[in-house]
């Protein structure tokens, strides 16, 4: 297989949310056109994102929903459950705990863990909040959720890798140093306010300037 | 001022959390080595970002923790409160409004909406949820956050637009179109997850073989 760039498999995320509502709604055939259409981008791009993977549409009768749906699943590795670990059960971390969506998609929450001794033994949601120096490989965490303060996240990183964890995603506004093998997402919700924030204050922000320049 | 790019933005924000928890901690001065560090970059970097807003540090000597995050803080536009409206009542909605750590930042959530007639008139903590067809210029909403499902997103930015928003943090995995003068932020936790997926399902991954390379 070719190698994929992360917008690739981005785009293939989104894709996959645009098949399933159209599934929802009965919808049986789906052209190139209607997924970029919602994508904001050419068809000629989604004909060659979907061409990494073989060949799924047939030239005028558009894409299977059902089958181009089931390919992307596999391909995203939907296809099968991962074991989520949420390491901070503060706001965040009881935020995503409340929220269903994950699991609907593979993603379970199986552990959370907090730094914090008030609030290890904590119930939230069907979980007892563990000490994070219990987490170990026997937990076979896949995905583990930094929602930690900034300044504990790379030592929860270091303690997520030791534990044999490989994909993490990062809520804390920083980078975090992993290993080669190691994969970070970033989801930073603060940084994106405030990116907003600065753009708002700007008398003559930087999308003003380019579209009239 | 020099126009500013959306890293750097994002760095500022960066060094905001780290000097916010640094003055936390009693420290009176940080070095441009430590808020380096912290990101992961170079200090040739942190004095470049800086130097963008004037000159806060003197050589060898570090920046002032207070005097530096209280400019950061005015340029990111945290000197003020903004009126946030989230538009879709459910998980992620619900979740967010449970979420505390905006406010403390200046974001204040003042109005809920939702198209769905279950919804309406719900309250959800201190907010009861409206229609989203009330929403108006009346609302003075400055940001308005998109949780609501994929197939609705179009349409409820333009409905923000319509209502004078500027602002758009959108939690829907999919781009949005908008007049050059509106900023949209996005935050797909979904994606991000999927990415995490897809890599780990990648027999040899794409930051395996560029080690190896």
């Amino acid at each position: 297989m070719a190698k994929i760039s992360e917008s690739t498999v981005s785009r293939l995320s989104h894709y996959y949310r645009v098949l399933e509502e159209v599934a929802a709604e009965g919808g049986k055939v789906i052209s190139s056109q209607l997924l970029a259409e919602r994508e904001g981008i050419t068809s000629a791009q989604v004909r060659k994102d979907l061409s990494y993977f073989g060949s799924f549409g047939r030239r005028g009768l558009g894409y299977s929903v059902e089958h181009l749906r089931e390919q992307i699943r596999a391909i995203l590795g939907l296809d099968r459950r991962w074991r989520v670990a949420i390491v901070g059960a503060g706001h965040i971390g009881s935020a995503l705990l409340a929220y269903r969506g994950f699991s609907s998609q593979g993603f379970d929450v199986v552990a959370v863990f907090d730094a914090d001794a008030q609030q290890v033994g904590r119930t939230t949601g069907a979980l007892q909040v563990r000490h994070i120096a219990q987490l170990s490989a026997a937990d076979e965490i896949d995905i583990g959720v930094i929602a930690t303060p900034v300044r504990a996240a790379q030592e929860v990183a270091e303690a997520l890798v030791a534990a044999g964890v490989r994909g993490i995603l990062n809520f804390a506004p920083r980078k975090l140093r992993v290993p080669d093998d190691v994969w970070v997402r970033t989801v930073d919700m603060t940084t994106e306010f405030e990116g907003l924030s600065f753009a708002l204050t700007q008398p003559d922000g930087p999308r003003r300037r380019r579209a009239a320049g």
